[in-house]
């Protein structure tokens, strides 16, 4: 694998699993007061576009992180509506 | 323009600026109490390695994506420490 591939394969997992610790934070504490709506929405959106692009390109590695992302935020998007 | 690649600056526009809102609550409440300080510090890894990334792919909507990213996710960092 060229470096600049493994950059890439890194950074894809710090992007990806960032709402990892979000989600567990909120579930913990019960509380997601400080946690604007927005992050999660905007992240919804962008990542199921960033999924329907790798689609598009027909990019394994495009489409499984993004996949893994939606799941990730979507789960902190119900975290916040449910805990508000 | 593609209809994959307008996809593209979609999904780049909705992921890149999601940590604004986050930004603006805590600055807003001066709170951060619900929110992982792993979020921010992961986003910005993970942002930081893709620039590396789009420069050794010498592609400038990489770069200036995750610059914008980059400014915004430790922006979003230095809020939740001084707000905690």
């Amino acid at each position: 694998m060229e470096s600049k591939e493994l950059i890439g394969y890194i950074a894809a997992f710090f992007t990806t699993f960032s709402m990892l610790p979000q989600f567990i934070r909120m579930i913990r504490l019960k509380e997601a007061k400080d946690v604007s709506i927005f992050m999660p929405s905007m992240m919804t959106i962008g990542v199921f576009l960033w999924l329907l692009y790798g689609i598009f390109l027909k990019e394994p590695p495009i489409i499984i992180a993004n996949v893994v992302s939606l799941i990730l935020s979507i789960t902190v998007l119900i975290a916040k509506i449910r805990y508000r």
